[in-house]
């Protein structure tokens, strides 16, 4: 997927060189809950202008993210970076992160942990699988529901993809 | 973990914090393997040797990997690096990271896929949370056998973690 990447035959080590960056794992968990535009990503995430620069220019170029005009406030044209499916298909990697970082890490500040809901019937999702023991099924990205507490208590649906147009 | 990181609220955030560089992840997939030794490592990564150290180190500290005396075969005491129990807990994130990286890239150079299996009865594991279909049940680690046949052909159990004695 990078052009100039030697990829392996492994597939751990062909994730890595894609995903295996702070900032890039940071960018594309921001871009699963829905933020799309570079001002946000920057204040959010407290990076430098150059180094969010070039990992979204290169996950535009791995296609994870598309970018797709909108009108800014003021009338002008400008781009925001759009998950795509490849980059929505980033959630099993998210949520073993997160089930991970719950299980060995601790915030430095306390926190109300992390929560995954079914959307149609409330219950939690307390396994990766996101399989909901209520309705005896796995549940799929689209109908599941996000909450991150520290932020906001409403639960968030996942970012929705768009297919790139390249 | 880390003991001088500010330590986010979000648990993908904090896993960030302590996994999110290309080459921990690397070292966590070997280290999962069952590779433990300095030697090793900086040999099938190609890496530095003072990143490999602070690397190590900073796994150490984390509580990751743990170091334990052996003899080397010139009879010195020497460190290698074992596999924790929080260490060997990134087998979901692992798994996660091989089937984005085996759906979404191509390697250089063909290379057959990954397999995973259950090592009672020889079934293929195809889904993250694996669960063996002629079983009926969801395969714990130690249970698995991984496949990297690029490497060898034979299926190899993951390592067996060690408790630190910090």
């Amino acid at each position: 997927m990078p052009r100039d990447v030697a990829m392996p035959p492994c597939p751990i080590g062909r994730a890595v060189e894609v995903l295996g960056d702070r900032w890039t794992l940071l960018i594309m968990r921001n871009a699963s809950r829905g933020m799309t535009r570079f001002e946000d990503f920057r204040a959010d995430l407290g990076i430098a202008d150059n180094v969010l620069s070039i990992r979204l220019a290169r996950l535009d170029d791995a296609g994870l993210l598309t970018r797709v005009p909108y009108r800014s406030g003021r009338g002008r044209t400008r781009q925001e970076y759009r998950l795509t499916p490849a980059g929505a298909d980033m959630t099993l990697v998210l949520r073993a992160l997160a089930d991970w970082g719950a299980r060995h890490t601790e915030p430095t500040e306390p926190a109300e942990p992390m929560q995954f809901l079914h959307q149609a019937c409330g219950h939690h999702l307390t396994t990766p699988e996101a399989y909901c023991d209520n309705c005896q099924q796995t549940v799929q990205r689209q109908d599941q529901l996000w909450v991150s507490p520290w932020r906001a208590s409403a639960p968030y649906p996942l970012a929705e993809p768009v297919t790139p147009r390249k």
